[in-house]
């Protein structure tokens, strides 16, 4: 059965669109058009209850959760070696990341998109100053990290959390300190662009920004 | 080589010390006082950078994110049946709710109990109000997915994300509307208080709020 990404450019659907293209696996493309909030539409809602993209239709079943589809891609496909298995020293490490990146990095972008959340829309200059900030924070323990035991987060090499790493980066690109100010951090990205699939993610994203 | 599970009372270590007891790994506890601010002495930084609780000293390795642990835990149990493995066909779903949890309910609960993190001291309040309403539409949507699914998130059996949730559930317990007024919810809660994994947990952490 047919496998469709849901996805907006640039957005969270960016990391499992990398994925789709490093693990080969077939699929295609449907665009939500997030200015006109397609995301919340109800037919979109059926999908996905949430209302956020991605939504991988992955075998004619809806699924969400970026951080959970790249894993679960990358796990599917253990010839890309990017998914340290149940048995790998590395594993406790890859868990502890991919869940790092989701609950104490990737919120605090949630409140830099969409600042008005926490508190309403008259916070929201109040909220987006506190977070650049706090997500200075991240890119300083992270870095401490990589400059320790880098230069991937699990070591040596590469795997699905350095995707995700490199596409919260990208997400601070416009922020008074890009996290390529980091300098860890700044070689992590380049090595995860110097990747055939980042062109070709960029190419079929319509993305240009921070090529 | 030990094991030493770094706590606080039914704080974000409370899911890792309930599969400490579920899997029956041996393991010593060791509180953190986070009324003196333990987690943030340079002694506890040097464990976890993030300081935070929980941190879990694992064959002598500091690791975090009590997410991870937990499924980390449950993986290395497979006895327990509480982590479908990469070829169950609830795979997917496993890996989605704990993303889900990690990412779109945990945080909010962060904001609630640290109110002035978003936007400073003087929002606290508007945050608070906020996050109560964020919260419930999160019941809302878990509810409704229960009542179609149930009655765990993963459907006819328990898994490591029920866990989780009934944590985040009671740390809802004094809010205007506690989790358990979600009628699925509510039964969810009292199917993983029945465990007498629950009772020796409260026992262990000196808890009686929500038994
Ligand atoms: N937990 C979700 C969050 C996804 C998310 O926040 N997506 C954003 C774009 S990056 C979105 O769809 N925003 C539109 C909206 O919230 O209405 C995931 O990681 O997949
Ligand atoms: N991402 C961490 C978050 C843990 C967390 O926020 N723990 C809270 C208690 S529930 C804490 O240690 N708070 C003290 C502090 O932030 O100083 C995890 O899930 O393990």
């Amino acid at each position: 059965m047919s496998n469709v990404l849901y996805y907006a450019p640039g957005a969270a659907s960016f990391l499992v669109h990398w994925l789709l293209i490093e693990t080969g696996l077939p699929h295609e493309l449907r665009l939500v058009d997030t200015a006109s909030k397609a995301q919340k539409s109800p037919e979109y809602l059926a999908l996905n209850p949430n209302g956020v993209v991605p939504t991988l239709v992955l075998d004619g079943k809806p699924q969400y959760e970026a951080a959970a589809l790249a894993m679960l891609l990358a796990e599917r496909h253990p010839q890309t070696g990017l998914a340290p298995a149940a048995d790998d020293p590395r594993r406790a490490d890859y868990l502890q990341w991919m869940f790092n990146l989701a609950n104490m990095v990737q919120p605090l972008f949630r409140q830099w998109w969409y600042p008005h959340e926490p508190a309403g829309e008259a916070q929201a200059e109040a909220v987006r100053s506190h977070c650049a900030a706090r997500i200075e924070a991240q890119w300083d323990r992270i870095d401490a990290h990589l400059a320790a035991h880098g230069p991937y987060l699990l070591g040596e090499a590469v795997s699905v959390a350095d995707f995700y790493l490199v596409m919260l980066m990208r997400w601070s690109r416009n922020m008074p300190r890009p996290a390529t100010e980091w300098p860890q951090l700044a070689q992590l990205a380049q090595r995860l662009k110097a990747r055939p699939s980042f062109a070709q993610l960029y190419q079929r994203e319509g993305l240009t920004e921070w090529a």
